[in-house]
């Protein structure tokens, strides 16, 4: 099979879970996580505001009640800072324009080659 | 045992189950019904919205969600418009302050007497 990436990454799912993550990478994975987590969260809160702000009838109000729920759970999902899913965790994450490749400079090409191709499909 | 109200009121739940309501009884029972649960969604709604006006950070988000999930439900479970069990939630509205026997007045006895009396405890 022909492989989709630079042959220093990883390329299987059981690869990626054994990967080594030194402390300078960790920094680096959690200051780019933070930083995307936090900015998605004010999202939330910015359209929550606006969605309340504009609450008329009962009907719009369990629609904020459903949205909060949503934005919720699929956040739960998205970061998740696991070591051995967060080569898969910058994929969508990048993937999505949240972290850019340059806030993931200094990570090991292990985990950088992975997320680049993976985050181009 | 000793009865708790009025001789012409109903005294059991199979009772208050098998009352009959008149169309007259009906209307004034419907517009009570609606009048309380608007007046409760409206205050939940005002609620919301100065809950949202305030968020700051994420936990403020999550609390807005929980009060809304639980809101709905109570208020769920609180306004059940069926005739069988109609009597046991004038009880309740009642005893909140939310509707007024005056609102009741034109329900016949067999209803005000088991609200009246289930009411006050």
């Amino acid at each position: 099979m022909a492989k989709l990436f630079h042959s220093d990454a990883a390329d299987t799912y059981g690869d990626i879970r054994r990967l080594k993550w030194s402390d300078t990478e960790k920094v680096i994975a959690r200051k780019a996580f933070e930083h995307a987590l936090q900015k998605e969260l004010h999202e939330v809160i910015q359209k929550a505001k606006r969605m309340a702000a504009t609450i008329e009838q009962p009907s719009d109000l369990w629609e904020l009640e459903s949205f909060l729920a949503k934005r919720r759970n699929e956040i739960d999902r998205k970061y998740d800072y696991r070591y051995s899913v967060l080569p898969e965790v910058f994929v969508n994450l990048v993937r999505e324009g949240r972290v850019s490749e340059q806030q993931l400079h200094g990570l090991a090409e292990d985990k950088l080659g992975y997320i680049h191709e993976f985050a181009k499909h």
